[in-house]
């Protein structure tokens, strides 16, 4: 047995989750429900300008190790943060939810801060990311343990992480050191807004190296640059071992070795939909390094999203297996 | 017309709200329902061994001031932070609230940080506070503005604020600049072991300049050090003008020269009791400077206390002039 399940490698940061309308969004010029990346000067102005805040850790795969670490997976992550008072948050977290995270701090002195993104929640539960990097856009190769990758069954590789001067050489790393010692490889698109920033290096990534593909809907016409669903489901289906590919209230569609599964959206009042993929991502992830079937792990993926999406913050605040078993499964 | 409807004074906190249950309370050693100052390395152990947390901004009486300030109140704060990043999350909140903040900041270079309140929430919704106070200890006379408590109709005390080197002096400058301009002053009592450690403090100055006092049952016996509720209540109102008492499910009592009004408490399913206290005064004082009787300004602060202890954190949520309407008090 692999020491751990699945070891994440993303943009670490805090969330700063503060409601607005979508008048103070066109406003302050920010899109809807994507995530923009802003540099300090942005991101101090930004802050300004909101409401009163709650600050709780985030970053899409620390979302997703945190909620596997919840359901009881073994789980590291990989993620820069700095030793300040908000890397000191991101880092408490973690550990806290029983993941390994010993990426090595950036020193008080670095020129950058821990990274934080400003998340803006609609009325109609949406989320606006604004995302400033900090020192998580200097995650380099040196920062992947070729030991820690060797000990995973499965690396978790998040999209956003490919906005980095260093960022595809550290992947390309990570990759390595995980298939080099018989683990596996899954990625998630992130966003369609980095898809299109980063096309041709995802595709090369997906087509040489990973087995198991995360991503929505938009995320996916965005990777195969059409319209038709179907075909591009068929088409990411021949170039990865396993397509988990979420779609909203339709749910998720899972699709491998010429199988397809539709896994069904639990009704959910939407209060703040930030981490619903990571968490589904997570919940996917756990199911299958436990064993369970890839039907009933879109299912469970789908369950773990409607907690994320029921409450404010994107890390899981109720017992999920509990969740589990009120759905029939446990 | 003041300035300012109220202004309040206290201990400037970052809340780190974590749930907990009572088996951890009793290993960590934390005494359960009540406010106790830690250290620095008693902060690091603790938050070491805590679950992951949120982070909001808190601190009592820039509680109570921000329920004003969302009220539409006009208000200012004084409380001292470090120039870090809890800093100015506790900055930001208070001003993007409505509230005027300028206490000048302690420097980056100072010894202590920004003060924090590892709050440990149990399942009854109960809060047990464990308070680093940080540079917020050192509040001195010369941080308080006598022009700014000239333009202030009320003062607002906070009873921990007493905790602190030069803190009785800081008040009692405060209290002089307030009433020499014709402005009142409130205090709350804050905490049942807050009272023991300075209750001869307390008693001075009640008698000598506080209109109108906040405390709970648990804080007004130890006061008086009585079990006889209804006596401590009546000596306690032969000492100060108006006598606001909350007392958990049973509501709240209001004394003022020689009448007695009770207030009910709001049937509440409780989450998380934290910061109860400090929006009954928020929204009493606010109800009370718009021009309304005392009976209502009690059972104002009963419905806008139900609204905290429905959710995590100390700062409201939900609209309170709508939540006012829907019981008949606007």
């Amino acid at each position: 047995m692999k020491k751990f399940q699945v070891v994440g490698i993303g943009n670490a940061m805090v969330d700063i989750l503060a409601r607005a309308d979508e008048g103070f969004l066109s406003e302050a010029g920010i899109e809807k429900g994507i995530m923009q990346l802003i540099d300090m000067d942005r991101a101090v102005d930004l802050y300004s300008r909101i409401g009163p805040a709650k600050e709780i850790s985030g970053g899409s795969a620390a979302n997703t190790i945190a909620g596997i670490a919840q359901l009881g997976g073994r789980t590291a992550y990989v993620g820069k943060v700095k030793d300040d008072q908000l890397g000191g948050i991101f880092a408490h977290d973690l550990r806290a939810q029983g993941a390994v995270y010993d990426t090595p701090l950036a020193p008080k002195s670095a020129e950058h801060e821990t990274g934080r993104c400003i998340v803006l929640v609609t009325p109609d539960g949406e989320r606006s990311m604004n995302t400033y990097l900090g020192v998580t856009e200097f995650l380099e190769p040196s920062d992947i343990d070729d030991a820690q990758m060797a000990d995973a069954e499965w690396i978790y590789l998040e999209g956003y992480r490919f906005d980095g001067p260093e960022s595809h050489e550290a992947f390309a790393k990570a990759i390595r050191a995980t298939k080099g010692a018989g683990g596996r490889v899954s990625l998630t698109l992130s966003d369609p807004f980095c898809v299109e920033r980063h096309r041709d290096a995802f595709r090369q990534m997906i087509v040489d190296g990973v087995d198991l593909l995360f991503c929505n809907r938009a995320e996916l016409l965005s990777m195969y640059q059409t319209d038709d669903f179907d075909a591009a489901l068929a088409q990411a289906a021949t170039e990865v071992e396993i397509l988990a590919c979420t779609d909203s209230e339709n749910g998720a569609h899972i699709l491998s070795g010429g199988d397809r599964w539709h896994a069904p959206a639990i009704p959910t009042e939407i209060v703040d939909a930030t981490g619903a993929g990571d968490l589904f991502a997570g919940a996917f992830l756990w199911a299958l390094t436990e064993g369970r079937s890839l039907e009933l792990c879109g299912r469970i993926g789908c369950v773990a999203a409607s907690e994320i999406i029921s409450h404010i913050g994107a890390r899981p605040e109720a017992d999920l297996h509990a969740l589990f078993e009120r759905h029939g499964l446990n």
